[in-house]
């Protein structure tokens, strides 16, 4: 069985490259990395109950196991290859696994990555993702490098992957994606990894991290390897009209400062630079905002509209102001 | 806390190794390949209560779930390097992290494997490790090599792993380890990957597959790839005393043909190099039995002592003659 289910999802996934020389089949797959380059690898586990809701789609359970690890690699400005799949299945459901090679070929086919490994067992629905891609020599982004004065900046909007999961409890995981909730609900479904982003940042931000477990989380991890802190305004924070039409401002911005589900990029980039950065960005349809600025110290503060400090401490926020 | 449980099982595996520019901590590893080797990579999950019994020491897992990995890469003739780990548990259980790290960093030393990256996630007990190594470029074991009259061999004894597993049922997850029982308990706890053989078959063997499903099993994998059939002799199965003790000579040989979870290599060679791969192997401190021959057809078919062919149909093992 386990090989069969594999194999399934190894056929719908069908691309050929060239630096794949042995891929599924064997006991393990062979892979030749480009002269020049570093390897860059991730896992991501997802379980049921935990990270989605019992009777979620397949197609969007493979679309997302895939997603959340690419994210891992735009984070890091590399270019995805290769996948490994371990997907752990109450019994031999084939339409399952037919719906799930299907939403995780959709992502895989357009950036290139080939499903090169797997294994398939019984047991409570689980899956994790292996993925592995390349950045040029000593090129890889990383959270270590932000610096005082640096600009603190995000990709896209931020807030609605916690909205969507919100309105996922509300509505049922059958709900449609239609208006603004549809919105919410298909960034939470489907997340697009900022893989074209990542790459622009090469070269020019100091550090960076994908937004999964939310902005200030993720932001205090920057801080934290970097040895610095931030401050964060708060009504700069880019949040969509979709988020905020649906639950109004002030939780909008609250999902945008700790929801997670983003698999925005968030960034450090020198000040002089922040422009230049923005319209590269731009050439490639992403669009990015600075929101605060790296400072000395540690942790990272967030000033409201009207400039007071808001007490993440006492609004239970403890452990993610890192 | 995901962070801090999958950072106290890289503290206690602790391994420097130059190729490893960026290890845990960052939203992926960054790693080198050495120049003129191919990557060689595979992932292995085990789930409680299919894989291993509730109650078994998470020294025992931590060990064995890098085992049945590095097994695969000793199929492939492949130096192991890297691991990656993804842990679902059911709380965070600190003691559980500790031992499970305790047994994980216990086979990873000695084979110089560096844990570079991992997720640890709440859920049932499970956890995939994706482990990766290198080959010289193009010199990878693979199993479609077998031809019409190269001699099937096997590493060490056969049967242990399914005697081993069916005395855990009997006597209980936490039996001590003495005696014959004793022998196969450790056996199935704490399987030895068969690195060191792998490496001695590299350009010698013509095909390699590790016993995981058992070797009626793995050998028609090796059939399948390669367009050939395989003849075995039930008699010349290396058996172990322990496994014959308890069991008995026949059961032991059922274990020995139809059991998995044994972690020998079978292998295939050109019958004029069978002794001088023998010697090869001893002198890595690894014995090897010839026990049986590729032949022309498909599907593996075993003679017993009196020459006269097993009907593995009828007994039931239909899906194991490939």
């Amino acid at each position: 069985m386990e090989f069969s289910l594999i194999d399934r999802i190894g056929a719908a996934t069908q691309l050929r490259r060239d630096d794949v020389l042995l891929g599924m089949g064997d006991d393990a797959a062979v892979l030749q990395v480009p002269a020049g380059q570093n390897l860059v690898m991730a896992v991501d586990t997802m379980v049921e109950g935990v990270h989605f809701l019992p009777g979620t789609a397949p197609a969007d359970l493979g679309w997302k196991a895939l997603a959340v690890n690419l994210s891992d690699l735009a984070a890091m400005g590399a270019v995805p290859a290769w996948a490994l799949l371990a997907l752990t299945l109450p019994k031999g459901d084939a339409s399952f696994v037919d719906g799930f090679a299907a939403g995780f070929a959709e992502l895989a086919r357009p950036h290139r990555v080939a499903l090169v490994g797997g294994d398939t067992t019984g047991g409570p629905l689980a899956f994790s993702v292996t993925v592995h891609g390349f950045v040029p020599a000593g090129a890889a982004l990383t959270r270590d490098g932000a610096r005082e004065g640096d600009l603190v900046m995000v990709t896209g909007s931020v807030g609605e992957g916690a909205g969507g999961l919100a309105c996922l409890r509300q509505h049922g995981v059958l709900a449609q994606d239609e208006g603004a909730i549809g919105q919410l609900l298909s960034r939470v479904r489907r997340p697009r990894p900022q893989l074209a982003a990542g790459l622009v940042l090469r070269g020019q931000a100091s550090s960076c991290i994908d937004i999964s477990d939310g902005l200030l989380a993720d932001l205090g991890h920057i801080c934290q390897r970097s040895g610095v802190g931030a401050e964060l305004d708060a009504d700069r924070l880019p949040l969509s009209d979709a988020l905020q039409t649906v639950f109004g401002p002030e939780q909008a911005c609250l999902y945008g400062l700790s929801g997670g589900d983003d698999y925005e990029l968030c960034f450090t980039v020198p000040a002089a630079r922040a422009h230049a950065v923005q319209g590269d960005l731009a050439r490639v349809g992403c669009s990015a905002t600075p929101i605060g600025r790296i400072v000395r110290g540690e942790g990272v503060s967030v000033r409201d509209a009207r400039g007071q400090w808001i007490d993440l401490h006492s609004a239970g926020w403890d452990h993610f102001a890192a």
